[in-house]
């Protein structure tokens, strides 16, 4: 168990990937913008890596669920309807003394009297609400109807779509329509690095059913989704479900669950599995005035579906695969000298580079070559990286800092020079175990593509 | 040559993006969001194919790209030193008579005088710069300090991290990093459907270089670029080639190939490939005080490396192979009767469903169970769709519209009641010509792989 905060471990977590380039802070040239984020090279194919293997498992391979993908701008109607406009929002104070504005449910207390985290003032405004939602002009006209928002979840462009999915994709009941995209929350006090940002991305299915089907579905994708996690490399023993109490839930949701992770800062919401009842559909109808209803063929009922939804962040599991994989050991070298080795102990499916492709020496025509032929084989299927730069060694450790499962070494047995029985084989080392064995060129692709898919 | 605007032939299409669930008007039952809107079922797959397809041959399959993913929220300074906030706007007139607010450089004119599109009014004011980016306030306080823009187009963000990506991606010049994202522009006048939008994607690579070799990269990024519209499906006779002119460029650019593609409304760019020299990067060091040179180790020089920038709308691609697909033709079925036949002609590459699978009777089990096993095997590989209401002439013509390459018959001679030969085939009907053959259950995979990637 791993539920202390450990400051330490997060800093270093933050300083590997700004080194290897996973995550970089935006605009950082310019001084920084508060709580936003680039994923650089590594860190966008993580970042896919996950995106593709939910589409995969949540919409691609199943029957009963469709993908959309709606805008970011989002007309004021629908937010008003959803109720964002009016209550969606954290509770702020001022510090009068340096004039920091700071979310009042997460002031440091000293003696019991709450306190500036930023000067350590006390002299503090009373608390007032703050909408999360970030507003902008939309349109040549300034006039108030122009306001649009950036929306703050996925999951409204798909109740607001649910008619037309519904009419499009010839489902019925219980079926689901999915999205993957980007979300916005003024976050008053953005922390814990991609985990509370103001600009991120969600995964989320809305499972429509009949009502009488909604308990049982709840704790059918609460199941579903600790699969995912398992699947994507998270054990079970470092995710926690916590059954929301009735006092904390949406007044409209009949159950939920918070999938939590123990990340170093704590224990904390990974994915939201709700029960959320007819609650959005009814309100997009009455706001609206356009039905939302489903005839059902077999009963020639007409009623509004109950809905549960799996939301997930993806920055959120980017990160716990992050503080997953970080590993640091104490390896010893031929010359019997001990070092520290990094290395990012990803799932292979979800490794941003599957393997490494490395020619022993990299003014050896030959080798270099042959090297090249293999990456050119690989490629189409896989991300690899072709490194033929300094001793194998520290090529090998780069690829340990990057999460790359297998390094591939090509080297004079390789081109027969020294056992006719070695002509055509490489050492294949695996990540993990720092174990290599000699593998026919012959067999790699097969092999490589049995361990990663 | 189809260079006519062809007000028709475009109703149709967007009529069939709705009709089929491509792509809908954002916040629809809300009267709609000007210039926005939300990919459905087939239109998220369809978008799907066209990003996944570019990512893999501009990143995965090339050893001197790598990708990244920035934030849309981008830094006020950031856009200060890259000209948007002073120079990226449209000329704008209002209308004195309706007040609509008016592109001036896209009146129609009647008599060589200019009028308002909406009223026919020809009272209009002078024309003034209208900006173009999309503000809002950031954080919980009120100064000015705290405006962000969301990104005006993906490139900024790759300069501004330039050197971070540099510093980890161990790659030497020539090199490239690429960007699939939304970028945001509050057009006056959105139209063309989703040509034309205020909310869309971008596919960009910023591609770096000596300045010696700037010319010949924008020649070379042209033609691949060409290369990669004629394996997404679009002829090569469709798409021209405009060499901007020297006055319609921008002032740093040395050399501009739009590519163009003749859209029902008209000829019109799809990508542009521009040789933006050393601007962004000098506007960039220049303006935060980081040094976004390169050393170049060979010849111990410092310098700031040139671009050539191939950057492409996701949106206005699926744009044109949407038109590019959509074809009517009179068929005559077995009983002699005539009808129009809509199919869309996508590559099998990029449809958003690869096949389409249909037991004859739904009431039969062993029909019903046989498809639902094909279903499995084929569906960890490809989108597949399980149909099994109505005629199966009605289920074909379904699936043309949604431009499904293939459709697989599971009828009494899969089970062998006719004839035993045919026990274990399926008919694998092909969209385009319409032509059925008989084949192997065991030999599916294979086949609709290769015809498929």
């Amino acid at each position: 168990m791993n539920s202390k905060p450990d400051s330490q471990r997060m800093e270093k977590i933050v300083s590997l990937c700004k080194r290897r380039g996973f995550i970089f802070q935006s605009s950082e040239i310019y001084g920084g913008l508060n709580g936003c984020w680039d994923y650089g090279p590594l860190g966008v194919e993580l970042k896919r890596n996950v995106k593709d293997y939910w589409w995969r498992v949540m919409v691609r391979e199943r029957d009963d669920v469709v993908g959309m993908d709606g805008s970011i701008l989002t007309h004021r109607a629908v937010l008003k309807a959803s109720g964002h406009e009016d209550t969606f929002s954290d509770p702020m104070v001022d510090c009068r003394t340096c004039k920091a504005r700071l979310r009042a449910d997460q002031l440091p207390e000293k003696n019991g009297v709450k306190q500036c985290p930023n000067c350590g003032g006390k002299d503090l405004t009373e608390a007032r609400p703050f909408n999360l939602m970030f507003s902008t002009q939309m349109g040549a006209s300034a006039n108030p109807d122009a306001i649009a928002y950036l929306r703050p979840e996925t999951a409204q462009s798909i109740f607001v779509q649910f008619k037309n999915v519904l009419d499009t994709a010839r489902k019925k009941l219980p079926f689901g329509i999915a999205q993957i995209g980007k979300a916005f929350r003024n976050e008053i006090n953005p922390r814990n690095f991609i985990f509370r940002s103001r600009e991120f991305e969600q995964m989320e299915l809305e499972y429509f059913c009949r009502p009488e089907q909604g308990m049982e579905l709840l704790e059918y994708w609460k199941e579903e989704r600790l699969k995912f996690y398992e699947n994507i490399g998270i054990p079970r023993d470092k995710l926690h479900v916590l059954t929301v109490p009735d006092a904390d839930r949406a007044f409209y949701s009949k159950g939920t669950y918070d999938i939590e992770y123990d990340f170093p800062f704590g224990r904390q919401e990974l994915e939201g599995v709700a029960y959320r009842t007819d609650y959005d559909l009814k309100q997009h109808q009455e706001a609206s005035g356009k039905p939302l209803d489903y005839f059902d063929e077999e009963t020639k009922q007409r009623f509004i579906p109950h809905v549960v939804e799996p939301s997930a962040g993806v920055d959120r599991t980017v990160l716990a695969l992050l503080c997953n994989a970080y590993d640091e050991e104490t390896v010893t070298d031929e010359k019997g000298k001990s070092e520290t080795r990094i290395v990012m102990r990803f799932h292979p499916r979800m490794a941003p580079v599957k393997v490494g492709v490395f020619p022993l020496l990299k003014n050896n025509e030959q080798l270099v070559s042959k090297a090249r032929e293999i990456v050119a084989t690989l490629r189409p299927h896989m991300n690899v990286f072709y490194d033929e730069t300094g001793a194998i060694g520290r090529r090998y450790r780069r690829q340990d800092e990057a999460g790359t499962p297998f390094g591939l070494t090509i080297d004079f047995e390789t081109l027969g020079e020294k056992d006719a029985a070695l002509l055509g084989t490489v050492t294949l080392r695996e990540r993990d175990s720092m174990k290599q064995e000699r593998v026919k060129i012959s067999d790699l692709l097969p092999m490589l593509l049995a361990r990663i898919t």
